[in-house]
């Protein structure tokens, strides 16, 4: 098999073996195929697609390429979750321990935050004394014990993928749906997930800027999924203006503690909620969407996820007491108002500018190597569709250092759109893919 | 200005601006660039095209990546040929005797061959003593004493066309026309003509298989040369069958004495008298093709040409009693007939595969640093259209080593097909295209 007629054969429309997929992936892992030909091979794929067969396996090479996590020794089915990144998304520290006080065990291996999306490890760590770097047997052992445990990727999973993914990142090849949708996968896959839901962004502040493509990446990861034995749900949700208020590591953990009491913000329970009954379901721990969203429901009433948070955060070391007390995480030595300019609606609120101002804070990191500051970030206090006065605060700044205050709120100009009238409200959720097809709400 | 935009711009269909040319070129030729980002961008060109304006301005930016021969020294108008490659393809040899005796200057710096196609600094260092590494000024002052000099490539030509041409070949975009064309003209304009004639080749043993692959080609060339003021002239011409009899170096030479004698190949002479006429017609030696072709004409009938052969040999240290005495020249051991296995007329002759048989003897080089054997080759006895009985030779396999003669008889059983009917006559010559358009015969 020689790479030359691989990239020819692609380039030419022709459809790539199982074989010939395996050979790409395993030679470029070794670093025995060189860059320049999968950069090639990378832009003819860019142009001539690859089809569902091909798109699963080239999953299932990256998933091979590296460990593969085996969670065997977790009782019950294995369901993962994961977003295609936002803005202010904090649905994991709230859906791990609803999931888990419904019964369904939750392993969850995260990343954390690059660019303006958070990254839930880095949040977790603005709670003091909690520990993301659990051994294998540990992490295990707190899942069956308690249901729960939420551990950084130690593991060498999918290092194709990873290699993959920064040469497309410098070829102008992301952008194929294909391509996009087996690197999500298999990092899923090679981190044991029995079934997968997933919540597919669309609009200003995700990947996916249009409806229909998200709903075209959605449906292409599902049908990975449903290819390679993992049942696979993926919602498509909004995210236009931010998910939630707040954005910013320690602010966002007060946020989840704030909805777990039930007392958050409508859009992020309301999207737990849905991508919780989904988890359920694929866990067998519910028939139905219906009956899975009441379990959760039910959860938050009798005050049974809020203790399992506080169980899991104490299972991982951290200070239960946070819970009880958000005061005790990490604080900004400023709280800014950011002032409406003139009075009307909020007609738009840009995810990503809002992300960026919290990032030039320091909420996030600009490359790899960036140190974080868990306290800073933006919290808004209007959302689209609200009424504003001249002079109140459309946000609140959450500052250390004020020399970047002006960087921020530069940002935050950009963010907020005021008009006369009120804007249609935009849906929350705009559909739901399983392997069944497209379902649009 | 980064190469990730230029890729982007080039892979959405953009148009590449003369600046992110030479951008690229440079950068690229500079190292600067790596392979895996040049590689995207050869597959995004492969896919999106580039227009007359971007090919003429990367054929530019890759002339002047190198050296560019300062031919000023030498008077008149310096007319440069080139052929897209093919099989038995002599056609230098007796040009450039024929349009120097014309009183035309030839300068020529020729390749060495590779692969299936011959080159003429091989052929030439068949006559003995023949010095192709002439320097500079010993290679002008022959052009302006006796009109004529031949010289390997020693300049630093196009070193960005070199190394483009490198990644291509592993890259599987070497076939589009904009790339194909700006590669050669790039190499002709830095070799220093003022003018260019194009012998393209169409058919089996050629580059471009079809007869629009290869107007389209020739169409291509000439709008580069037309863009950057090299006046342009291309003939399409065939190579589905091999261009006269002999295939090798030492018998090519052979084969052009015999021309420039008016005793060659019917084929052979008719296409050189066609590309010397548009030489001639360029170097405004003539006002049209018809007095050129006349000139030419008279160089062979009054022995100038032949002479003009024995002076430029000699000029070059080469033995002029080659010319008047043939069998000075290398000979190969053996000569054996290779024979038809039935009767008919000679229907087809695959130009490749007599390339590949002339190969395997040692005639060519199968990489870089392969060694040549100048006597060997394989000399036709017949061409398509030809009558053959049953035992009568097809061809002559000259030979030195007698292990490789069983390779050489089983291409040239594939490159020969016989048949009960006389196949219709293919033209030699399909058209040309000048800047004025396309002309088919």
């Amino acid at each position: 098999m020689r790479m030359y007629d691989i990239i020819l054969k692609k380039r030419n429309g022709g459809e790539l073996t199982k074989e010939e997929i395996e050979f790409v992936v395993n030679g470029y892992t070794k670093g025995e195929i060189p860059d320049y030909q999968v950069a090639a091979l990378l832009m003819a794929i860019y142009f001539q697609k690859m089809n569902k067969r091909e798109t699963a396996d080239l999953t299932m090479a990256m998933v091979n390429s590296g460990e593969v996590v085996d969670l065997s020794a977790i009782e019950g089915i294995k369901v993962d979750k994961h977003s295609t990144g936002g803005v202010g998304d904090t649905t994991t520290l709230v859906l791990g321990p609803m999931v888990a006080a419904a019964g369904a065990p939750v392993a969850k291996m995260s990343g954390r935050g690059l660019g303006h999306t958070g990254g839930t490890i880095d949040k977790l760590e603005s709670i003091r004394g909690f520990n993301t770097e659990l051994p294998k047997e540990k992490f295990i052992e707190n899942v069956n014990k308690i249901k729960l445990a939420v551990a950084g990727q130690t593991a060498n999973l999918a290092p194709a993928d990873k290699k993959l993914y920064a040469l497309r990142d410098v070829t102008a090849t992301v952008d194929n749906i294909s391509l996009i949708a087996s690197s999500i996968m298999s990092k899923k896959i090679a981190a044991g997930a029995d079934a997968i839901v997933l919540d597919v962004k669309t609009g200003a502040g995700a990947f996916m800027k249009t409806l229909d493509d998200s709903f075209a990446l959605a449906q292409e990861m599902v049908d990975i999924g449903t290819n390679v034995g993992r049942n696979t749900v993926a919602i498509v949700s909004d995210m236009d203006e931010p998910l939630g208020y707040a954005v910013g590591n320690a602010l966002e953990v007060k946020e989840a503690i704030d909805t777990l009491k039930g007392q958050g913000p409508k859009d992020l329970y309301e999207l737990c909620m849905t991508l919780g009954s989904y988890m359920l379901v694929l866990a067998k721990k519910a028939n139905d969407v219906e009956t899975a969203r009441k379990i959760l429901e039910d959860t938050i009433k009798t005050g049974a996820a809020l203790n399992k948070f506080k169980e899991f955060v104490a299972a991982q070391g951290g200070d239960p007491q946070v819970i009880d007390n958000p005061d005790l995480l990490p604080k900004a030595q400023h709280v800014i108002e950011f002032k409406a300019e003139k009075s009307g609606y909020v007609n738009k609120i840009v995810a990503m500018e809002v992300g960026l101002a919290a990032l030039v804070l320091g909420a996030g990191r600009e490359t790899k190597e960036s140190q974080i500051d868990l306290a800073v970030g933006v919290v808004l206090n209007k959302k689209v569709g609200d009424y504003v006065e001249k002079g109140e605060p459309l946000a609140y700044i959450h500052v250390n250092d004020l020399n970047k205050l002006k960087d921020c709120e530069e940002r935050l100009r950009k963010a907020f759109e005021i008009s006369d009238e009120k804007p249609a409200k935009r849906p929350l959720i705009f559909g739901v893919v399983t392997k069944d097809g497209i379902q649009r709400f």
